[in-house]
Parts: structure tokens; sequence; C-alpha cells
């Protein structure tokens, strides 16, 4: 994980790898149970155990025993892995508006009136949509080489 | 890119991959040409020509001539791409909280003012946060059998 200083590829270290990205989803939308995730994922019995063990290794599962004769264990999304949600409607959005030609598959609502919502990703201060255009990214407080070498070439190709 | 039909899945399918997110990054920061991106990822020339050229067939990249001789090539985000933005500050943002103990490598600033920015995912109508409690999928206009079987055992998951 501290292998590079960078969040996004950081990110992409923890949840970049499909299956994994795709056991969340389920369990975000309430799946909890070993034979639940396979059966929606159709993956095969020995990768889901090493995803779910991944996951619960990085602490975005919690596994918890809900049996003991016999004993069963479901698996439950932190924190961490509940505060993906924004990621994963970010990947809804984009993945329904560039890869679904036949129009959407699935659609965000509100749980409490269940009223379609559309996602925007703003600044909360000015309440501005952040887009390509308007936001950019410098070197923060904990910058080190590789994030200050990057910025440097970034500079250099804007001047070329 | 119709083998599933969930937008999450899609769009795993073109930017789940490690090294073309990381290339994305560098081309929306303003990197262009070849050697640039193999300077800022430190990776093996065939690998870079390979996500390069899948960019480029999946449309976020467009390969543009601008020299003949000798023939060198740049490379530049399409719509399709600059529309990641988003989703690359969401990692950007759930990187630097749940994976930066040494705190913000990066920060993410308003490209006119240098104000930084503070970035949430809103419903565009009533400016809500979206969060785990107040949103939820259900299929859509275009949703198949893959969708609603999936609905249906997280409802059935839900019961029990």
């Amino acid at each position: 994980m501290m292998q590079t200083e960078c969040p996004v590829a950081r990110s992409l270290a923890q949840i970049g790898e499909r299956w994994r990205m795709l056991v969340l989803r389920d369990a975000l939308h309430g799946l909890r149970r070993f034979d639940e995730f396979q059966a929606s994922l159709g993956i095969a019995p020995n990768i889901l155990a090493d995803r779910l063990a991944g996951l619960v290794a990085d602490g975005m599962l919690e596994k918890r025993q809900y049996s003991e004769r016999p004993p069963r264990f479901e698996y439950r999304p932190t924190d961490k892995a509940r505060d993906l949600v924004p990621v994963l409607v970010e990947l809804v959005r984009w993945g329904t508006r560039w890869l679904s030609p036949e129009g959407p598959t699935v659609e965000l609502i509100e749980r409490s009136t269940g009223r379609q919502v559309d996602p925007v990703l703003v600044d909360a201060m000015t309440g501005l949509p952040l887009t390509a255009s308007n936001v950019r990214l410098r070197p923060g407080p904990a910058a080190g080489p590789e994030i200050y070498a990057r910025a440097a070439r970034i500079r250099a190709g804007r001047r070329s």
C-alpha cells in the first residue's frame, strides 16, 4: 500500500481488481453470505474465498459467525467499504452513459422516497460541479519525491 | 462489453485494470507522449504500448501524429475519458481518507483560483449528499434477466 504516493494508485491496489469490486458492490447491496455472493457473481469458490479474505484483511469486510452448528459466517461492509458508495455511483453513472447503448439497466434511487436521483460531483462549499475543465491536482502537505517528480513532468509536458 | 448488464462491471472491464487507469490519470493531467507516460509510470514499453492501443480502441484516447519526420504520435483524452474525472476525484478522496495515514499527498484545486476544493457527490436536484444510507439501485428501463435476478437475490438476502 505504501509503495506509491498516489492516492489513485493506492485505491486501485485495493479495489481495482474486478472481482473485489463486484464483491463489494454486492455487499453494499445487502448480500452477506458466501453462497449469496457465489450465486450473484457466478465465481469459482476458491476465487471468491480468496477475494473475501483479501477484503477482510484490507478492512473492507468484517467476518462474523452467525451460526455455531454448523459454523457459518457472514461478511459485512465496514465504514471504509461504505465510503466507496460514491465511487460505485460514479462507475454506474459513467458505465450507463458511455457503455450502455440500450439505455439504463439500473437506476439510482433515494431509499426513503423511491425518487430517482441524478448524481453530480460538486465542491462542498460552492456547489459547483467538478470537471476536467475546472479542477486539477497539486502536491499536498504529505507529498514526497514521487508526487513532486510527476508534477514537474506534467508542467514540462504542458510547455512542450 | 455486452457480456454483463451491470454498468459497474462494464466500467471495470474498461478501466478496472491498474495500468489503464494510471495512463488515463496521466493523460487527464496533460501528459501526451509515449516517453512522458513511460517516465511517469515506470512501465515496460510493451505494456505501455498495449494499454495505449487498448485505450484508443475503446475510445478513451485519440492518437494523433504531430511530426512526420520522424513520425511521432501523441495521445489525447476524449470526452469519454474526460468524463472519468469524477471517478478519479472519488478515488483520490477515498484513497486519501483511508489509505494515506501520513496525510494528503495530493490536493484537489480549482484551476481558475487555486482554491482547494472538497468533493462531495450529491443529487443534482436536491443537493443532498449520496451515501450508502440513502441511495440504492433498482432495475432500469433496459434491465434484462441478469439485473432482475440480482435484484431478487438481494431482496431474498435482506429477508433472511
